[in-house]
């Protein structure tokens, strides 16, 4: 039996115009928290921005309707100096966040900085975050307009296991 | 309210010897490819690791006793030509096997592979992945005999929120 939340978890990009109540966002921001980090460094921390102004900057340098669309941007970041992982960290509490966001009946996507346009340099500098620190990702939340519906073992593939080898 | 699973997972490092049902490994993998990637790729792979002379030649390269002692050992892989980035839909596969682990009442924990010992390259040589896949972790799985007791309030920081800026 999968997770209902593993299960339910997809890629949103339209969302509803309803506000967010704070203790939902709270509640992602602490699953974020709780995700495994390398040497156990739980340095992730989060910006939260629900300012139009500032999502409208946002979406300046990383486009995607969704970006301003959505109510809540959360953009996880890590100190440099805290962790050998950063990727990983940030990874993995990113997919605690997503399916927080799912159990609490809201819509999220990985919007990824994109490396060749200078998205993490630009978006560290416009939010003030330090230098030393990695971001790699967006994560809009909203109240879905769309329902793609749960995955199934339709999208399950045993051909993608091997025994012992490859 | 955090998702049980999310509270509850921990980085267990001491198993029993019980044996694990195939249909829990089978759902543990079915979660891990139930987890975003990067434009949708879904090509992350499992290597399923349960015999010991196999899990003896892995502990001789990363070390740390739990990796001989777990029941089975996976290994998640992805071509890195088909996705632009590896390390996050590897990490975030790691999380949803580590959450289904969890619900399943087993224990797991993120063994890194060390890019100072080169323990990819000699990972993937030893169990025959291509060169072009990356691996970046090993997943030892077992019934937990430790139990460190779930995340809480005492374990979350309202100081890693900003508002808006850092």
């Amino acid at each position: 039996m999968i997770l209902k939340e593993i299960l339910n978890r997809r890629s949103i990009r339209k969302y509803k115009p309803d506000p967010i109540p704070q203790e939902y966002i709270i509640d992602i921001i602490k699953a974020g928290q709780f995700a495994p980090t390398a040497h156990n460094n739980r340095a992730v921390e989060f910006v939260v921005i629900k300012d139009q102004e500032m999502k409208e900057r946002i979406f300046a340098i990383v486009g995607q309707d969704f970006v301003k669309e959505a109510q809540v941007l959360i953009i996880p970041a890590i100190d440099g100096e805290k962790t050998n992982c950063p990727v990983q960290d940030l990874s993995a509490a990113s997919e605690n966040m997503f399916l927080q966001a799912t159990a609490l009946g809201l819509g999220t996507v990985w919007k990824a900085l994109k490396a060749e346009f200078d998205e993490e340099a630009k978006i560290k500098e416009m939010l003030g975050i330090p230098e030393r620190y990695r971001v790699i990702n967006i994560i809009p939340v909203g109240f879905p307009v769309e329902n793609p519906g749960p995955y199934s073992d339709k999208d399950f593939s045993l051909e993608k296991i091997h025994e012992e080898k490859w």
